[in-house]
Protein backbone atom coordinates (compact mmCIF):
# COMPACT_ATOMS: atom_id res chain seq x y z
CA UNK A 1 0.00 0.00 0.00
CA UNK A 2 2.51 2.31 0.90
CA UNK A 3 5.49 3.14 -1.61
CA UNK A 4 8.13 5.10 1.07
CA UNK A 5 8.18 7.72 3.82
CA UNK A 6 6.92 11.07 2.66
CA UNK A 7 7.99 12.87 5.46
CA UNK A 8 9.04 13.53 8.93
CA UNK A 9 6.88 16.15 10.68
CA UNK A 10 8.89 17.66 13.99
CA UNK A 11 6.79 20.45 16.04
CA UNK A 12 8.73 23.45 17.15
CA UNK A 13 7.96 26.54 19.17
CA UNK A 14 9.84 28.69 17.30
CA UNK A 15 10.34 27.81 13.42
CA UNK A 16 12.81 30.74 12.45
CA UNK A 17 15.38 29.72 15.80
CA UNK A 18 14.85 26.14 14.59
CA UNK A 19 15.44 26.79 10.47
CA UNK A 20 19.43 27.36 10.70
CA UNK A 21 20.49 24.69 13.59
CA UNK A 22 18.54 22.12 11.03
CA UNK A 23 20.62 23.63 7.93
CA UNK A 24 23.72 23.02 10.23
CA UNK A 25 22.84 19.43 10.91
CA UNK A 26 21.33 18.40 7.45
CA UNK A 27 24.12 20.18 5.70
CA UNK A 28 21.25 21.51 3.59
CA UNK A 29 19.40 25.00 2.79
CA UNK A 30 15.18 24.88 3.66
CA UNK A 31 13.57 23.95 0.50
CA UNK A 32 10.91 25.77 1.57
CA UNK A 33 8.89 28.10 3.95
CA UNK A 34 5.25 27.63 3.73
CA UNK A 35 1.94 29.47 5.85
CA UNK A 36 -0.85 27.16 6.03
CA UNK A 37 -3.60 29.18 7.01
CA UNK A 38 -6.22 26.51 6.95
CA UNK A 39 -3.99 24.45 9.43
CA UNK A 40 -2.66 27.46 11.40
CA UNK A 41 0.74 26.38 10.97
CA UNK A 42 3.99 27.43 9.26
CA UNK A 43 6.06 24.64 7.65
CA UNK A 44 10.05 24.80 7.04
CA UNK A 45 10.84 21.76 4.49
CA UNK A 46 14.06 20.20 4.08
CA UNK A 47 14.57 17.61 1.35
CA UNK A 48 16.69 14.63 2.74
CA UNK A 49 17.19 12.67 -0.44
CA UNK A 50 13.57 12.33 -1.04
CA UNK A 51 12.62 12.17 2.31
CA UNK A 52 11.46 15.83 3.74
CA UNK A 53 11.71 16.33 6.87
CA UNK A 54 9.07 19.29 8.00
CA UNK A 55 9.50 22.07 10.89
CA UNK A 56 5.70 22.56 11.92
CA UNK A 57 5.03 25.52 13.81
CA UNK A 58 1.49 26.40 15.10
CA UNK A 59 0.68 29.84 14.35
CA UNK A 60 -1.74 30.39 17.93
CA UNK A 61 -2.26 28.92 21.18
CA UNK A 62 -5.26 27.01 20.65
CA UNK A 63 -4.04 25.06 17.56
CA UNK A 64 -3.59 21.13 18.25
CA UNK A 65 0.22 21.34 17.90
CA UNK A 66 0.82 24.24 20.36
CA UNK A 67 -0.97 21.81 22.95
CA UNK A 68 1.13 19.02 21.75
CA UNK A 69 4.52 21.16 22.17
CA UNK A 70 3.16 22.81 25.73
CA UNK A 71 3.18 19.28 26.73
CA UNK A 72 6.28 17.88 25.42
CA UNK A 73 8.40 20.86 23.98
CA UNK A 74 9.82 20.58 20.21
CA UNK A 75 9.10 16.79 19.27
CA UNK A 76 8.61 14.47 16.79
CA UNK A 77 4.94 14.78 15.58
CA UNK A 78 3.81 12.05 12.89
CA UNK A 79 5.19 10.57 10.37
CA UNK A 80 4.29 10.41 6.49
CA UNK A 81 3.92 7.90 3.83
CA UNK A 82 3.39 8.37 0.18
CA UNK A 83 1.10 6.49 -1.47
CA UNK A 84 -0.42 6.33 -5.43
CA UNK A 85 -4.14 6.38 -4.85
CA UNK A 86 -5.28 7.76 -1.61
CA UNK A 87 -8.95 7.04 -1.76
CA UNK A 88 -8.09 3.35 -2.78
CA UNK A 89 -5.60 3.55 0.24
CA UNK A 90 -8.41 4.57 2.88
CA UNK A 91 -10.98 1.90 0.90
CA UNK A 92 -8.25 -0.77 1.52
CA UNK A 93 -7.66 0.23 5.20
CA UNK A 94 -11.13 0.71 6.07
CA UNK A 95 -11.65 -2.97 5.16
CA UNK A 96 -9.46 -4.08 7.23
CA UNK A 97 -10.43 -2.28 10.14
CA UNK A 98 -8.34 0.91 10.26
CA UNK A 99 -10.10 4.14 10.66
CA UNK A 100 -8.77 7.50 9.00
CA UNK A 101 -10.06 10.41 11.01
CA UNK A 102 -12.51 11.75 8.76
CA UNK A 103 -13.86 9.88 5.54
CA UNK A 104 -12.53 12.21 3.03
CA UNK A 105 -8.85 13.36 1.96
CA UNK A 106 -7.86 17.28 1.79
CA UNK A 107 -4.87 19.01 0.59
CA UNK A 108 -1.64 19.09 2.09
CA UNK A 109 0.86 21.81 2.48
CA UNK A 110 2.41 20.75 -0.87
CA UNK A 111 -1.06 20.32 -2.46
CA UNK A 112 -1.33 16.97 -3.13
CA UNK A 113 -4.01 14.71 -0.95
CA UNK A 114 -4.00 13.44 2.59
CA UNK A 115 -5.66 11.71 4.88
CA UNK A 116 -4.15 10.92 8.84
CA UNK A 117 -4.92 7.50 10.02
CA UNK A 118 -6.41 7.61 13.61
CA UNK A 119 -3.95 6.95 16.36
CA UNK A 120 -5.89 4.38 17.96
CA UNK A 121 -5.76 2.14 14.45
CA UNK A 122 -1.71 3.35 14.28
CA UNK A 123 -0.89 1.94 17.86
CA UNK A 124 -1.04 5.27 19.55
CA UNK A 125 1.35 6.73 16.74
CA UNK A 126 -0.05 10.27 14.26
CA UNK A 127 0.64 8.71 11.09
CA UNK A 128 -0.31 10.48 7.50
CA UNK A 129 -0.78 9.34 3.78
CA UNK A 130 0.21 11.82 1.07
CA UNK A 131 -1.05 10.70 -2.58
CA UNK A 132 2.25 11.22 -4.82
CA UNK A 133 1.87 9.87 -7.96
CA UNK A 134 5.54 10.36 -8.96
CA UNK A 135 7.32 8.60 -6.40
CA UNK B 1 27.44 15.45 6.25
CA UNK B 2 24.23 13.45 6.05
CA UNK B 3 23.70 11.32 3.23
CA UNK B 4 19.81 10.55 3.73
CA UNK B 5 17.47 9.53 7.08
CA UNK B 6 18.85 6.03 8.45
CA UNK B 7 16.14 4.87 10.23
CA UNK B 8 13.10 6.23 12.42
CA UNK B 9 12.84 4.76 15.82
CA UNK B 10 9.72 4.55 17.67
CA UNK B 11 8.93 3.51 21.33
CA UNK B 12 6.30 0.56 21.70
CA UNK B 13 5.44 -0.92 25.20
CA UNK B 14 4.25 -4.18 23.60
CA UNK B 15 6.24 -4.96 20.68
CA UNK B 16 4.44 -7.61 20.31
CA UNK B 17 1.53 -6.19 19.90
CA UNK B 18 2.39 -3.21 17.53
CA UNK B 19 4.38 -5.62 14.60
CA UNK B 20 1.13 -7.40 13.69
CA UNK B 21 -0.26 -3.54 13.06
CA UNK B 22 2.84 -2.09 11.36
CA UNK B 23 2.44 -5.23 8.98
CA UNK B 24 -0.58 -4.46 7.89
CA UNK B 25 -0.28 -0.60 7.65
CA UNK B 26 3.27 -0.71 5.91
CA UNK B 27 2.02 -3.95 3.89
CA UNK B 28 5.65 -4.98 5.02
CA UNK B 29 6.71 -8.44 6.79
CA UNK B 30 9.05 -7.49 9.75
CA UNK B 31 12.49 -7.70 8.54
CA UNK B 32 14.31 -8.51 11.35
CA UNK B 33 13.72 -8.76 15.42
CA UNK B 34 16.63 -8.44 17.85
CA UNK B 35 17.03 -8.42 21.50
CA UNK B 36 20.02 -5.65 22.14
CA UNK B 37 20.91 -6.90 25.77
CA UNK B 38 23.27 -4.00 26.24
CA UNK B 39 20.90 -1.05 25.72
CA UNK B 40 18.11 -3.47 27.48
CA UNK B 41 15.73 -3.35 24.46
CA UNK B 42 14.26 -5.55 21.83
CA UNK B 43 14.25 -3.98 18.34
CA UNK B 44 11.82 -4.70 15.41
CA UNK B 45 13.34 -3.26 12.19
CA UNK B 46 11.16 -3.16 9.02
CA UNK B 47 12.42 -2.05 5.37
CA UNK B 48 10.09 1.15 3.93
CA UNK B 49 12.54 1.30 0.55
CA UNK B 50 16.12 1.87 2.35
CA UNK B 51 14.68 4.14 5.36
CA UNK B 52 14.07 1.27 8.24
CA UNK B 53 11.70 1.51 10.62
CA UNK B 54 12.83 0.48 14.22
CA UNK B 55 9.97 -0.21 17.04
CA UNK B 56 11.63 -0.24 20.34
CA UNK B 57 10.81 -2.10 23.63
CA UNK B 58 12.33 -1.63 26.56
CA UNK B 59 13.20 -5.11 28.38
CA UNK B 60 12.72 -2.86 31.89
CA UNK B 61 10.98 -0.45 33.69
CA UNK B 62 14.29 1.21 34.41
CA UNK B 63 15.34 1.90 30.84
CA UNK B 64 15.29 5.45 29.56
CA UNK B 65 12.57 4.07 26.98
CA UNK B 66 10.22 2.93 29.79
CA UNK B 67 10.33 6.51 31.15
CA UNK B 68 9.96 8.21 27.88
CA UNK B 69 6.76 5.92 27.07
CA UNK B 70 5.55 6.25 31.25
CA UNK B 71 5.06 9.97 30.03
CA UNK B 72 3.91 9.87 26.58
CA UNK B 73 2.76 6.30 25.61
CA UNK B 74 4.01 4.61 22.38
CA UNK B 75 5.22 7.92 20.88
CA UNK B 76 8.16 8.43 18.11
CA UNK B 77 11.35 8.32 19.89
CA UNK B 78 14.14 9.54 17.58
CA UNK B 79 15.53 9.85 13.88
CA UNK B 80 18.82 8.38 12.61
CA UNK B 81 20.57 9.57 9.83
CA UNK B 82 23.58 7.99 7.79
CA UNK B 83 27.02 9.18 7.46
CA UNK B 84 30.10 8.53 5.51
CA UNK B 85 32.55 8.08 8.31
CA UNK B 86 31.30 8.49 12.16
CA UNK B 87 34.52 9.77 13.36
CA UNK B 88 35.03 12.51 10.79
CA UNK B 89 31.49 13.66 11.77
CA UNK B 90 31.30 13.69 15.41
CA UNK B 91 34.64 16.03 14.78
CA UNK B 92 32.69 18.09 12.44
CA UNK B 93 29.83 18.83 14.00
CA UNK B 94 31.93 19.41 17.55
CA UNK B 95 33.65 21.99 15.87
CA UNK B 96 30.55 23.69 14.65
CA UNK B 97 30.02 23.56 18.79
CA UNK B 98 27.01 20.78 18.25
CA UNK B 99 27.83 18.23 21.30
CA UNK B 100 27.03 14.72 20.97
CA UNK B 101 26.00 12.54 23.54
CA UNK B 102 29.98 10.93 24.81
CA UNK B 103 32.50 11.63 22.25
CA UNK B 104 33.18 8.31 21.69
CA UNK B 105 30.90 6.37 18.45
CA UNK B 106 29.55 2.80 20.14
CA UNK B 107 27.96 -0.48 18.08
CA UNK B 108 24.61 0.28 17.14
CA UNK B 109 21.55 -2.86 17.01
CA UNK B 110 22.87 -3.51 13.40
CA UNK B 111 26.56 -3.67 13.99
CA UNK B 112 27.57 -0.24 12.42
CA UNK B 113 29.08 2.80 14.70
CA UNK B 114 26.65 5.49 15.96
CA UNK B 115 26.28 8.30 18.21
CA UNK B 116 23.57 10.42 19.26
CA UNK B 117 23.45 14.02 19.21
CA UNK B 118 22.93 15.80 22.67
CA UNK B 119 19.61 17.38 22.03
CA UNK B 120 20.58 20.47 23.27
CA UNK B 121 22.05 21.34 20.26
CA UNK B 122 19.37 19.63 18.24
CA UNK B 123 16.95 21.64 18.88
CA UNK B 124 15.22 19.25 21.46
CA UNK B 125 15.29 16.17 19.19
CA UNK B 126 16.86 13.14 20.21
CA UNK B 127 19.06 12.33 16.61
CA UNK B 128 21.45 9.59 16.02
CA UNK B 129 24.03 9.21 13.37
CA UNK B 130 24.83 5.92 11.44
CA UNK B 131 28.04 5.31 9.72
CA UNK B 132 27.20 3.09 6.71
CA UNK B 133 29.16 3.49 3.65
CA UNK B 134 27.25 1.37 1.14
CA UNK B 135 24.51 3.63 0.96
Amino acid sequence: MIKKFNHIAIAVSDIEKSIPIYEVITGKKVKEILTVKEQGVKVAIFDIKGVLLELIQPLDLENPIAKFINSRGNAIHHIAYSVNDIEKTIKEYSELGYRMIGDKPRIGAEGKPIIFMHPKSSDGILMEFVEDKEE
